[in-house]
């Protein structure tokens, strides 16, 4: 039980902002900040809600913190954006202590200050329900620069900026374990990828600065749904070459089946997946050299006119999580 | 039970956009907009709970999607700015049916039309507890002319924009009769205040474009709390002028005690309270005149330095509603 809305809010204004151009944050009716005027600007919103996105079970209050924020930074990255602000609206259930609240922001902040992000405003309020929590993100990216779904053309490369099925595998340990159990090693490594997912917000500057063509959607309900929704915003067929997607070390002792599940339907990985010529992607490929990031080369955008992704020739549908059929 | 998330996020996309800068709305990973160079921009946010902020009794879901916006929109209003977008963060409970949610949203959008105001973003995810419904709403101010709480002086004139208590005095009788109650025209006209608010966007316009330094407040916690929020941000003493503080008609037959507790710690109402100096405010109070609006004077600031709130030399304490201590 908190003790005081105000005495709440004034803990966990920041001391001081990393964006020059901030004007008034925390304090006021709303967040006032002056523009760049060569960018254009970007804003995002996600929800987590308790029992539907995580459990006790599943994340710590830092980790909730730290998730609800990552996956607003990775809609950033996919747009190839810079953010600079961010707001959190949480709901608060009955049971939640301050000290889980103090973590759940702490959580946030770590991460923000990775990316030099600063909290300017948001809104506390109870709930006799389930901890929901809605993080707005606001960012910038350079005038005509931005990565929309709606980029691909015929003969593109399609590509991955990390593994993907991690996260979905770490997400079935910590339900049938819960977080309380000790896990080895390589488990650790896969309860991380769904518990602290790392945005790539790197990744998505360097395809953003390159000035090529580019579509671009962050992998947050598995890359079957993601393609299909770049394929579905640019009218063209995708082929996946299964042969070619990058397999996680720690994945490789499951069957051939079950480790195909979780790389094309786990979702949560937060990886970012796009298309770009081919002759454009091998100058990308060395810009992530330099900076030793991976760029997987997945497949190939063949005809426009006909929406669709295949792999091994069958059609690769949608089937990402699905709020409403869940109820 | 809603037949698919992916059908009715389609349902919600507008069919065109007010704001012409707008590059990206509903359709990517984030919306996109081109920045205005002589204009700063704004952002709020703010969340409401079903069984909290409202219940099925009190607001219709209709109701609901405008006072949602509106009390953003309020923000808005209180820093003198011009809304642009919104994006809705919604939480639905297993109750709620698609007609209830496509009402809800319509509320908004009937509201957001008004103000050319265009919905650009939001999540939509489940929840097994009750709806929550956080909106955000970017708006963008001329430079250097935004209005904030610290900007009150001694000598200013204490103003307000529109009635207090009539809001919450509607809470009242939806509390007590539900909103299926057959009301009086004057209860109506109660209730309707509470039920849907109109945010004084047209006011904060005027005051922002005058020119002069102005504090500025919306009136969401009570008269009370939002002048000590002004004194606490100035360090100033504030006295209100009991008699001169508007009275409601229809809550002229009240005991005396009773209105002025609806006057002063009702909130809700949503006009704004501010302050400037006398001779800009007469200046002020004409331009409000040519627009058919009311500006009525309601006290003075005296010294800085001591942060108080006085009414009839008695000390007007913070007693807005608060989170923590109603769990």
């Amino acid at each position: 039980m908190l003790r005081d809305e105000f005495e709440w809010i004034k803990s966990i204004i920041p001391s001081h902002s990393h964006q020059k151009n901030l004007l008034m944050g925390i304090g006021d009716d709303a967040a006032i900040w002056s523009v760049d005027e060569d960018m254009d600007q970007v804003v995002c919103v996600d929800t987590m809600v308790e029992g539907v996105h995580f459990t006790r079970d599943t994340l710590s209050p830092a980790q909730i913190g730290h998730k609800a924020l990552a996956v607003n930074l990775s809609d950033i990255a996919a747009m190839g954006a810079i953010p600079q602000f961010y707001l959190v609206s949480i709901a608060i259930s009955p049971e939640c202590t301050e000290e889980e609240l103090h973590d759940l922001y702490e959580g946030m902040r770590k991460l923000a200050d990775l990316y030099k992000t600063d909290l300017i405003g948001g809104d506390t309020v109870s709930t006799k329900g389930p901890l929901v929590l809605t993080v707005t993100v606001i960012g910038k990216v350079e005038k005509g620069k931005s990565l929309y779904r709606k980029n691909a053309e015929p003969d593109d490369v399609v590509f991955l900026t990390g593994i993907t099925g991690e996260s979905a595998a770490g997400l079935q340990l910590l339900l049938s374990k819960t977080r309380q159990y000790s896990f080895n090693e390589a488990e650790t490594s896969l309860t991380s990828q769904h518990q602290m997912p790392q945005p790539h917000i790197k990744q998505g500057r360097l395809l953003a600065k390159s000035g090529f063509r580019t579509a671009l959607n962050d992998v947050s309900d598995g890359i079957a749904s993601e393609l299909n929704e770049i394929a579905e915003a640019s009218d063209v067929t995708i082929h996946i070459d299964e042969e070619k997607l990058p397999i996680s070390s720690i994945l490789k002792s499951l069957s051939k089946n079950e480790r195909l599940t979780y790389q094309l339907y786990g979702g949560e990985d937060y990886v970012l997946v796009g298309t770009m010529a081919e002759k454009d992607f091998n100058q990308v490929v060395s810009e992530f050299d330099k900076s030793f990031l991976p760029l997987y080369k997945i497949g190939r955008v063949t005809e426009r006119g006909e929406t669709a992704v295949l792999i091994n020739q069958e059609p690769l549908t949608k089937k990402g999580f699905n709020h409403f059929r869940e109820r």
